[in-house]
């Protein structure tokens, strides 16, 4: 008898870009039998000083359960340091916790330039091929072709390959090429917020300068640092500002402006401001884009996957997380359907449309509250209810933050359940005198009651 | 003393497009004292047959001022045929006719062909150099200089201009060079239904075979038909039709299969049915996007007008319109800020933006309503009770389409106000018994309570 799962004739497979999404689908093709090559126009980032433009990865739930499928979950854990909670330093107020989850539920700061590199060698070391400093110029959809060379207008090789996977990133050039096909829907709209990386130090005994089991925020409302420990005792920090306006990108020219700037906004870290300082004029602003598009796929020759069919703010921490879990759904569609390729494409790119426009949404929200909402009572209230209600309840108030974070539930289903329980909690503030009577039995039926009419969710 | 009209110093300026927005803009500029190059990569338009995926073009009240504030209204007239009404090809129904709008309102139809032919002939009357077949491949923005040339590999000339318009319509090359740009916002969303341009022939007398005062439909739910007459007796038929599904483009393949579908829907113009086939499977089948971006300018530099800026659905004839009306504000701009062309194009994007995507909702709700609700009872009962009401309170009530037809008040004051009217419709329907008492003075008596609460606008 056969098994459900079929087995796939192996076919030559090109890979466009070799960051994180790319290297995973490298070894998971790799070991299901297939020959791939990965091209990609930078240099080796194993041989190159990491970009200055990163922030650092909070590898979740669906992070690594993409990797454990694949059996390198154990290895990327050796890289990866634990943040159980958020660490808030607000100014005025002493440095305070907030865990993100249950007992054991914690994200994973990782390095992207150390992440990427030890990706790309276990791609390697399972026999992808990586073709680095070889900009693919275009691409034949119908046939499956590549055309590489060293620069637009000169010669150019050409490649013959059974499937074409575009992995490059939130600016593709596959899907560039798709872009030209009428009936090609697309969007990219950027904010008004850029950001900047900056780092601190590690102690001279290698030690963290901050507790390095937590994730750094200073929200300062408009603007917002974040800090996330790495390996070697350093911190790598971003700082969101926006590009133009009173604070902002902009508006810091002078050493003496970014001086007065990190003073006043950042007394805890004024040790660490001369580091601050060189970096934050060494290092270039990087602008922030959602990117949706569709269809993902070119009849069973060519699919994007990753941040160039779904690129998204990263408000949430799931840009990576959301990319990984498109593998993990393109590998099961790959048992489930075998050679048909076409098959494979479609139901993988039905699959994960309306979850990655979920994340993509949630992402931007996250992005708006930050913005405009750290500091609004009602909404400071509101957070406090559901936690304190999710605390008492834990397996009937799941939040928004834990759906998204510790589940593999689809993330469409976090987004309307965070929208059903948001109706809620708009009733509850409704209640009269709610600031004095937040954690009384009152409220907490009336949310039970609330949920009574709960629509049934496959959860 | 100085007038509040600042003369301008002439410069040399390019266009890219030839069409009926790119003429205007060249008419309007060389009446300005400009130097004007008009570059198309199509043949002179006035010496080739048109394209056969033509629309007829609804002229309308702000296409109208537009032309007469450059002194060419009454020439086009001539060319144009004011329609009154709606004819209403209903299955099952005799025909029969909606009014557009009060006395003397009117939308004028004309052939594309034949206004871009003229609009040419005007603009090189005043003055304009045109340069045909001349593709540009490549634009310098910062230094507003074109490249142009036979084929993309090929050699290019350069020419050095002080200021570019892209008025290249909704793939245009221009806009192309724009979004490569960081921090550019664009969105193109294609709708799953498609067009074809048919026609019914002139009697041989010349005259037309059906009232060549009214625009005609043929509506069937999700397609229709629709027939705009022609100076020569002919009628442009457009028929709307999803490209795949039961009743669809991609369903009727054969010349039986085209028999049955004209026989079935539309039997009072089945002596067409001849001609209709012949076009059917002569001309092609083209899809509908709508366009949006914005930052539409390049510093001092570069600008985008028309179809380039924000292409729209056709479902309220506004898409010529709404971009006439972009030549017109950025006329009463170049009056306003003489040579501070920065100004001029940023004042001319703030203010053209929101309107363009306040027409860009209201024709895509257009075709929305018609695909979905023309057989809804709910709808049509509103519909009623708007025009009855609107009837009797003329001043009071002017419908969303008078307001975007037949007034000059910016779109987004319609969309708003047309908003305002819906929700107090809303509340109307919810009047127990309304399909019995739409009529009466109770229904009448609430619609003028409800405005009294009508917030303040600009009317």
């Amino acid at each position: 008898m056969h098994s459900r799962h079929f087995m796939q004739t192996p076919k030559r497979i090109a890979i466009v870009g070799s960051g994180l999404v790319g290297s995973l689908l490298a070894i998971y093709l790799r070991k299901a039998g297939h020959e791939v090559e990965v091209f990609d126009r930078r240099k080796d980032v194993r041989k190159v000083e990491f970009s200055g433009r990163s922030i650092n990865l909070a590898m979740s739930n669906r992070g690594w359960k993409s990797l454990r499928a694949v059996g390198i979950e154990d290895e990327i854990k050796q890289i990866a340091l634990p943040l159980d909670k958020r660490a808030m330093h607000v100014n005025d107020k002493p440095l305070y916790y907030q865990k993100y989850g249950k007992e054991e539920e914690a994200i994973f700061s990782i390095s992207r330039g150390v992440l990427n590199r030890k990706m790309i060698t276990l791609a390697e070391d399972a026999g992808a091929k990586f073709r680095f400093e070889e900009k693919v110029w275009d691409i034949d959809m119908a046939e499956a072709k590549l055309y590489s060379g060293e620069s637009e207008e000169g010669e150019w090789k050409e490649y013959q390959f059974d499937l074409i996977f575009g992995a490059d990133g939130a600016f593709s050039r596959v899907r560039h090429k798709m872009q030209r096909q009428s009936r090609f829907n697309y969007s990219q709209h950027f904010i008004n917020v850029g950001y900047k990386e900056l780092s601190i130090a590690a102690n001279k005994d290698g030690s963290h300068k901050l507790d390095n089991a937590s994730f750094h925020i200073w929200p300062r409302g408009e603007f917002m640092l974040i800090a996330m420990p790495n390996l070697d005792g350093s911190f790598t920090c971003t700082l969101f500002m926006p590009f133009e306006g009173e604070n902002s990108f902009e508006s810091i020219k002078t050493e003496k402006d970014a001086d007065l700037f990190f003073q006043k906004h950042f007394p805890d870290i004024n040790q660490e401001i001369e580091n601050l300082k060189r970096d934050f004029f060494k290092n270039p602003t990087s602008s922030m884009v959602t990117i949706k598009c569709f269809p993902w796929s070119y009849w069973e020759k060519v699919t994007l996957v990753g941040d160039s069919a779904h690129a998204i703010v990263p408000f949430y921490g799931q840009g990576m997380n959301a990319g990984f879990e498109d593998i993990l759904v393109l590998s099961q569609k790959m048992k489930e359907h075998g050679d048909n390729w076409e098959r494979i494409f479609e139901e993988y790119q039905e699959s994960r449309k309306p979850n990655t426009d979920a994340i993509a949404e949630l992402s931007y929200r996250n992005f708006v509250e930050m913005s405009s909402k750290t500091a609004d009572p009602d909404f400071l209230l509101r957070k406090k209810i559901e936690n304190w209600f999710s605390n008492k309840h834990p397996d009937t108030w799941v939040p928004l933050y834990s759906r998204v974070t510790f589940s593999d539930k689809p993330y469409a289903e976090a987004l309307a359940i965070g929208d059903y329980q948001r109706k809620i909690m708009d009733e509850v503030m409704e209640i009269p005198e709610i600031e004095k009577k937040w954690d009384s039995s009152e409220v907490e039926n009336k949310i039970l009651k609330l949920l009574d009419n709960k629509p049934v969710f496959s959860v």
